[in-house]
């Protein structure tokens, strides 16, 4: 019989099951609420459209081509369509600054495959996004802590990573209505973090995923932007800018991308090539008509239905949460993040949640790259209608008073 | 500015830009007969099946589950399709044996991934697919040459491994109608692999792209259902069968599988997650549908058109080529491989067949992880009609002659 583990890679070490994704089948129990999976509401998505481009793509001479093998670079017609939505980010570029990619979590992997060496150092937010750690374990780096807010030295940051035998390779943030926390880095922030980056030489990757869900407060423009602005053009900056499609049109086409500088945009190119020739060609062809026809109509749709759940949970956790617990209050996005009094197991109370309040989050620790945070928790507002949100947070906010204020 | 050297990852020196790829581009020059790119004929495509497909998981309570994210080992109803072709095949296993990967490309991606730290040893053929050189190089392995024809022996497989600072993680091969020669290892040969396999306690990789696609001869049974038949069952196997759809039904929707131990799956299935969290939830669902309904007249339709195009390349060959050259006579597939005089540079060769005689193909040596087989090339017959087939495969003949036969 075949000894797996005798033949496995020693990165497979560092490879476990995925929390979110296991807590995603808790959403086929029709009677929990759940604020666990960060999906969007499948209620919301443009199914007409979808339906209309599809036929449109499969008929005649298209069809040919939606249906054949494909450049890895990715559709050019998809491509011109992104430089637009780029340039009214702040973002001047052409179809050969975009990379197509399936969904940004291929994004990530490929940047994790383009950047890291084994005992090479990716910089992370305590906590960060979980899929981001995922995809950059695989190649076996250490992680130390980016926080734009403090004023820890480039000098620092180099001697740790070369104690760890490696380099700073780059430093990961999604600087809008981030997942986990739902927070939004402040502009002085974002050049803060340029500056560092600028020291140390490294790249910065730009997790866009929730930008465009702004429900409230003033768009900060993105790194990448700023790095354009700064640096003099998209040629001379360090920052990767990872945009998706999933959180606005539709996550089950699997198609994002990435922008940046030529000459790192054709290094991708190769990875994709070796990774998997090119994502879908019909997809992108599909994608490509729904962008150009309902794009701005459908993020104002989902916006407004979001903007909905987010001020009924943040009223909801307001009414009900015992005191000694805080909460973030995002400005978009997905998420609220909770912390519950120090020294609270977060996924303890999940266990109790589940069988008795019959409710759903995921626990905080997961996103934590060191371990800590077992006092913290993650709600998504996304899928859930506000009469649910209510009635939820209200057990949740139960749950904790149970826990916390034991009976007299 | 931003010196990307300095950040990349030491892997990144081993990807260069694929030949193939490349080579593609000739195709949209229409004065070229290209025998270069393996692709199918778009002619061929079932567009009338996919348009219904699409429409059909579009609409009412699908569309929802095809626009939403979905799970990562793949659509169960388009997993329990494949096990009753696995069955068909000689393999018995349920949908837990099976991952949806996006395409075989990214399989192979996957299974360097999971098996390979730098320094192990990957046994693969001389010649062998470019694109699992390309998807293994990614994590620094060494490659030893596989030949399960002769009789070198384990000890001296593991000693030379040894001695380049790893293990042997597994043999890679696809031993139906192989890209680039076309050629099928019998079954002795498939057996001495397995042995092989066995005395080394590595896994193998059996890549089934072109599986479907025999032309004549008898069928042999994959080393897959063979392992299956001497080890007991799936379960005590050590072969991980890749199987696509691109050959048969369409390349655009990227979809292929992994059929194993549930115990490898499992492990594979962390990597998608990590990768891009799930193939296309919508492709998976329509495919799904288009394989139920059209599979097996599809697959009669491109064998029939297939082996007419095969038939035509190889008397075209026996008419035109000049003594001297040797090529493969394959039973399916859609490559026949050319050996020209020792010395010949093929590549060479491919400039002036492409601007003189207005032909392309693909010179041989990319396809060796040892930089040997300079007097190779691949043509590919699939793209082709027969008439220009025979009318390509002349010029060749006419330009092969001229080069090698000099003028008295």
């Amino acid at each position: 019989m075949m000894t797996w583990d005798a033949v496995l890679a020693t990165r497979a070490k560092r490879m476990s099951a995925s929390e979110i994704r296991e807590l995603l089948k808790l959403l086929d129990q029709p009677d929990i609420i759940s604020f666990a999976g960060g999906i969007p509401d499948p209620a919301l998505f443009p199914a007409d459209a979808f339906r209309t481009a599809y036929a449109d793509a499969l008929s005649g001479g298209g069809a040919a081509a939606g249906l054949q093998y494909s450049v890895s670079e990715g559709s050019l017609r998809l491509r011109r369509w992104l430089t637009g939505e780029m340039a009214k980010l702040g973002v001047s570029c052409g179809p050969e600054n975009i990379l197509i990619t399936s969904g940004s979590q291929q994004a990530l992997d490929f940047l994790g495959k383009l950047f890291l060496s084994a005992n090479d150092t990716a910089l992370v937010g305590w906590p960060t996004y979980l899929g981001a750690l995922q995809a950059f374990n695989a190649y076996e780096p250490n992680f130390d802590r980016l926080d734009p807010m403090t004023n820890r030295s480039a000098v620092d940051y180099r001697k740790t990573a070369e104690e760890r035998g490696g380099k700073v390779k780059f430093a990961y943030l999604s600087p809008d209505f981030a997942n986990p926390t739902g927070e939004t880095l402040d502009e002085a922030g974002r050049q803060r973090l340029l500056g560092l980056a600028d020291e140390l030489d490294c790249a910065v990757i730009e997790d866009g995923a929730y930008q465009s869900l702004r429900y409230d407060g003033t768009p900060v423009a993105p790194v990448l932007a700023l790095d354009c602005a700064r640096s003099g053009g998209i040629e001379n900056t360090r920052t990767l800018y990872c945009g998706s499609f999933s959180k606005t049109l539709s996550p089950g086409l699997r198609l994002g991308w990435v922008c940046a500088a030529k000459d790192v945009i054709s290094r991708l190119v190769l990875l994709k090539q070796a990774g998997d020739l090119h994502s879908s060609s019909l997809n992108q062809e599909a994608m490509a008509r729904v962008a150009e026809t309902v794009f701005d109509a459908q993020v104002d749709k989902v916006r407004s239905a979001y903007r909905e759940r987010r001020d009924a949970m943040l009223a909801a956790l307001e009414n009900h949460m015992p005191e000694g617990t805080r909460w973030t209050r995002p400005e978009g996005g997905m998420f609220v993040w909770v912390e519950l009094p120090e020294g609270t197991d977060a996924a303890g109370l999940l266990k109790e949640a589940v069988e008795t309040a019959k409710i759903a989050f995921v626990p905080g620790k997961a996103f934590f790259a060191d371990g800590s945070g077992g006092n913290t928790l993650r709600l998504s507002f996304s899928a859930t209608t506000p009469e649910k949100i209510t009635e939820g947070i209200s057990r949740l906010g139960a749950l904790v008073a149970k826990v916390f204020v034991p009976a007299v």
